[in-house]
């Protein structure tokens, strides 16, 4: 905030101006003075050119997994940590990691065509033109050479595959074209399997992520036309990490699975292609025009392709096993070494990655400068600061997946939290994780003040919120709001493996939506592409640093940790709403459905030109009873207004602060389910889980929500009690820490 | 429907087969089995083979407004209705008509450019050839030689222009280009000069009207690259017809304004472009990326234009009196000659137009032909037919309109209904007009056969209701219902004079919905392109005949006129929800808008690179009183229901039914306004009106909607007082018809 800097020379508005800089929850009155003294001091340690200068260093090379430039940045994060006064080391697994050997795709039929498969060099930025670039590909794909016809199934999403049978096209023996985009690109290829396809292709549409969307680069962020957007297609829904050594650490000795067994490779090939090299094989298809809402943004009609088009994809892989480096800084705690606070953010890009991850690991090492310079003073943070930078993020979560199963035992000791990014730009504040630090880190926003406008993060988060909201109502809710909603967690991004395998408590930050463009896991998601379109300045990076700092910091020192158990609930109340709310409209939706196949109405109302065929009869659920969950929901309410009373009444007393931290920090742990969840064991969060067929995207209760979506009514009886016992075994941890307050 | 053929053998099952068939509302029990064996007839004298040679001859030339084909169809249509043996004429009135003397388009900077400003030959169609084609343009703009800076409109939306203020560009002094669509064509210049543009282009963009929609023709339905849709922009919201004789008969003498008095006549020129040559003058704009929900289906990043990229729209026209040729044939009713049933189709088109408007001419001359097969066996109809085939329409309603002034003395008297229709095509029954019609024509609906579905065109257009239905309930409500939904009407076709001007109760019908493409006011509204695209084999031509020809049937013999104002009551308390709801949004939205305003945070939301400016304080409505106007829709209620009761229970005894003949279908211009409605006093319909800003799309309680619309309260508080006071009046009139029945 802008008024901070009066503070010191105008006592008399210290308390006024506490207020509006946010309160210091779990702070004694005694020490919040010191803490905001602290974060001054923090603040000035902060300098937003050298986050700029880190950026240009380390995106200043393609640096991917198992690159000799990737090897070389561990090393240059090592040498900063140490430079910062951090005892600072490298962690090495040993994990797979596929790089192209072959690739071609070649249009056979109707006409001939030859894809182009390689991103534009852009006289106007070199970094496009460096050597040491992995070409455009989807990790994890299958080796395969394929040829059969093309079909276009728009996004891939499961609901793409009911229209495509609705219009008699069977994908079974084909090979898929997608679009990316509406779901994260790994499920695409595995919905294609599992409907028979044979291989699939995915790409960027102009509309989505191209000339639609803005001018291109260099003229403006957006895709140019040669431009393709790498990715890892691995399983991730069944577990991230090294697909041989699932649950386990990859050590050098670590047991392995063969390639064969790992569940997360995918059994077909993937290529991902530009929409130049899209374009041809669009306009080849025929067969029934595409739904209108599956056009995108390319000069041709788009068909849905009737199998006549033959293309042909011919991959092949490295499978090699590679070290990823994870440079791991600690700084003791001064009171509490036994409890970390863990910041994390990855340092392999696909190729330079000065957006991805370049920026957020930027503003990580700038806390870590500043925090260092704290700590040269003497002012040594009470917990201990695990800061990490994790390298194969990139192909799934490799390094950071590994480091957490391998210390997963001290880790469940001794993690209060952890606190991730991946990336930064221009815009407002991003923030998700778990809900019981909603408020800590509403209070963090509060107290950072936004680089463009003169009120602090917070304010113009929800100015944003509000001129977006639709409608009178939701403007007026959301200018009254005085705490954030952050937003729950799918995957993604490296807290995965902490907050969905361990339930430590995570938050991934980072800022955004002034920032947008087509760089992402391309060659032009490069320095200069960075200073121009993503964070001129670095204000953002200073901001990151600012706010993930703070949160940081105020876990490291809180007398009692400032965990929040009631937004928790608000939330679980609010999604046990959604689920029984979708109960009832699948339930009411499938009944209509069936009412009008058996009525006859589909028929009737279908074109005869078209041959539209009927939907299928849906799967009408047996009643399903939610009043024991609505009941351990209320449980818990209860049980977290008490907790936060006793906290409010005795902060300035507490008998036994650290068994009561120590309760407040593992709570979030009863929140996991032993047998993990449906079908992937490795996911133990029973409140937040990737979609099974959204990826990154979040299914909240998911063991329930996934298993209405599925139509699977046992399912989500036994998940019912799984979800119901876990937010009771909550409730009565809270309800033992609530105790030791009084 | 199918089963009817059953009947004559089957004469057993003839009570429940008339359930399934439809009522007939208003026949006396000993009348439904003639009328249901005239119709029987009345089916077995239509001949899709007869409409689709007669859709082949009226279309094989370009036959506009004024054309020597033009009045060759009209001699054509007149031998027809003779030769069915009606007594046909010709009304000829003397209308103004624009055609384009010169037509020039040129980008000047920042390059080059010379719009072709033709449509293409296409060879697969030798109509697209033809000799007598009017060249694209715009009927109703300015003459005009202009240059200017070009500017984009997205669709020349009132809210358009509230974007582009916020994104600090003045169209004043400029060209706009706008796409075609979201709104009638005349309005989009109309607002592009109130904002003060000098000049204005509308092109077909491919996502609205072209190849992102499908295949082009020839290979599909859609519009090809240079095809240009032409059209009327008159501002015929303030009165359609003739410019020069507004409210009056374009007789030969009649007195006429100049053109310059005429306040129809646009007053910047208005050009009609392809996407071909849109497509590098929006390339060539600089300025603001456009909205995202403004880009279109051309390859280039659609921007709003800065004023640099300049261009020149030099045009002129003839502005020639022109004969428009009315073919009116009569048919004297047997029992009261003195109550008309009237039935409308034009002839004119833009240029061979098969589809508009000959096809539904054609099934309109077909019904003509079978009733006169009729009357030829003895079987006259009770009430006059007067069946006309208007001259001019394209032009904004030229013939029907300036017939209907110049009859408007009789058919205050007379007329009992008008039935219209513009084209026709494949799908389903598009039915919309006057509520109190409502009922009969869904009667109609249950008695026709789908020809491509063995079920009524009532049960196909409730498939496709309760298909198209997005939520389970609203599938369920759309199930079961008896009685069709019929639209308002706005305004776009012939039937404006008759309901709008005169309050005579009308109908719009045809079919369509499978039928979809991009021929409408182009060289392919083709015979061939009829065949193959929008209704082969004449089916739904056929079922044009049966649908119409019945109501004009029923309508004509019943024993007491089939309105049923319970369903037009019913509508109005509908609009009445509706423009209260709308009252209550537009308050909470100005309040919300103004709190967001007040506290800056429209500001702290804008992207600071953008400069995006605020929006403008929002006026708060003063409290405004529906009560009144509740009371009398509840009034209207019971007026109806207890007049429906009566009619029921008395309709085997009428002591006086001409009388309450005369009585129910006059009652409908107790819904005029004396002094219409605020700024076009031609329009007199207090329910139904075009759109000031919409132009075809329809306001109803125009005055009371459109106040609201643009914040005048006061106007809104005394267009109460009128509406309420006519819905007084009509319920005090059917409570006088009740009184005849007893």
């Amino acid at each position: 905030m802008k008024r901070l800097a009066l503070i010191s020379s105008l006592n008399l508005l210290w308390i006024p101006l506490m207020a509006q800089t946010g309160q210091l929850t779990g702070f004694k009155a005694q020490h919040q003075t010191a803490q905001y003294a602290l974060e001054k001091e923090f603040d000035a340690g902060l300098s937003k050119e050298h986050i700029g200068e880190l950026i240009k260093e380390l995106s200043s090379a393609p640096h991917h997994l198992g690159s000799p430039r990737g090897k070389v940045v561990a090393g240059l994060i090592l040498n900063q940590f140490k430079s910062y006064g951090w005892d600072a080391k490298i962690e090495t697994y040993y994990v797979l990691f596929p790089t192209p050997k072959t690739r071609s795709l070649n249009l056979l039929s109707p006409v001939t065509y030859t894809a182009v498969l390689e991103e534009q060099q852009i006289a106007a930025d070199p970094a496009t033109s460096q050597k040491g670039q992995l070409p455009p590909y989807n990790a994890w794909g299958a080796d395969g050479n394929v040829t059969a016809g093309l079909i276009f199934v728009n996004y891939g999403l499961p609901e793409d595959y009911e229209k495509l049978e609705r219009l008699g096209i069977d994908v079974k023996g084909k090979i898929v074209i997608a679009k990316y985009g509406h779901s994260w690109r790994g499920v695409k290829p595995k919905i294609a399997y599992e409907h028979g396809a044979i291989g699939c292709l995915i790409y960027s549409d102009p509309k989505d992520d191209g000339f639609v969307k803005g001018d291109t680069y260099p003229a403006g962020a957006f895709k140019p036309e040669y431009a393709v957007q790498r990715g890892s297609v691995m399983d991730m829904v069944i577990y991230p990490g090294d697909p041989l050594t699932p649950g386990a650490g990859a050590t050098k000795g670590a047991k392995r699975l063969t390639k064969e067994e790992a569940q997360t490779i995918l059994k077909i090939p993937v290529q991902p292609i530009s929409y130049h090299d899209a374009q041809p094989l669009l306009a080849a298809l025929k067969g029934p025009v595409a739904p209108a809402e599956w056009s995108g943004g390319l000069p041709v009609t788009y068909h849905v392709g009737d199998g006549a088009a033959t293309v042909r994809l011919n991959l092949a892989f490295n499978w090699d096993i590679v070290p990823a480096y994870n440079v791991i800084a600690r700084m003791k705690g001064s009171k509490y070494p036994n409890e970390w606070i863990l910041r994390g953010n990855h340092h392999d890009a696909w190729v330079n990655g000065a957006a991805d991850p370049i920026s957020g690991l930027a503003a990580l090492l700038e806390e870590a400068k500043s925090i260092g310079l704290l700590a040269k003073k003497g002012i040594r943070p009470q917990r201990t600061l695990v800061y990490a930078a994790w390298d194969g993020e990139e192909p799934s979560l490799l390094g950071s997946t590994e480091w957490a199963e391998d210390h997963a035992a001290e880790l469940n000791q001794k993690a209060v939290a952890y606190i991730n990014s991946d990336g930064n730009g221009r815009g407002f504040l991003e923030a998700g994780g778990s809900h019981a630090l909603e408020n800590m880190i509403s209070e963090v926003a509060h107290a950072v003040n936004d680089p463009q406008a003169n009120v602090s993060i917070f304010d113009r988060k929800i100015a944003a919120e509000a001129v977006a909201a639709t409608s009178a109502k939701a403007k007026q809710t959301a200018m009254g709001k005085k705490v954030l909603d952050i937003s729950a967690l799918g995957t993604g991004s490296d807290y995965s493996a902490f907050l969905q395998h361990l339930g430590i408590p995570s938050l991934n930050l980072g800022f955004g939506g002034e920032d947008e463009g087509g760089e992402y896991h391309t060659n032009f998601d490069s320095y200069d592409n960075y200073i121009k379109f993503k964070d001129p300045g670095f204000n953002y990076g200073l901001a990151l640093s600012q706010t993930a700092g703070r949160a940081v910091l105020r876990l490291a020192n809180a007398d009692v940790l400032p965990f929040n158990f009631e937004n928790l609930q608000a939330k679980i109340a609010k999604y046990l709403t959604e689920v029984t709310d979708l109960d009832t409209q699948l339930r009411a939706n499938a009944k209509a459905n069936n009412q009008l196949l058996n009525a006859g109405l589909y028929k009737l109302a279908a074109d005869p030109q078209e041959n539209l065929k009927e939907p299928k009869p849906k799967t009408e659920l047996p009643v399903i009873d939610y009043a024991g969950l609505k009941t351990a929901s209320d449980t818990l309410k209860s049980s977290a207004a008490k907790l936060n009373q006793a906290i409010v009444a005795g902060l300035e007393n507490i008998r036994q602060p650290e068994k009561l931290n120590v309760l407040l920090y593992q709570a979030e742990k009863q929140l996991l389910s032993t047998a993990g969840l449906p079908k992937r064991p490795w996911y133990k969060h029973t409140i937040y889980a990737p979609g099974f067929y959204t990826g990154y995207g979040v299914k909240t209760l998911p063991g329930i929500r996934e298993g209405l979506e599925q139509y699977q009514a046992e399912e989500v009886k036994q998940q019912l009690v799984v979800l119901t016992e876990s937010i009771l075994n909550l409730s009565a941890e809270l309800n033992k820490a609530a105790a030791l307050v009084k």
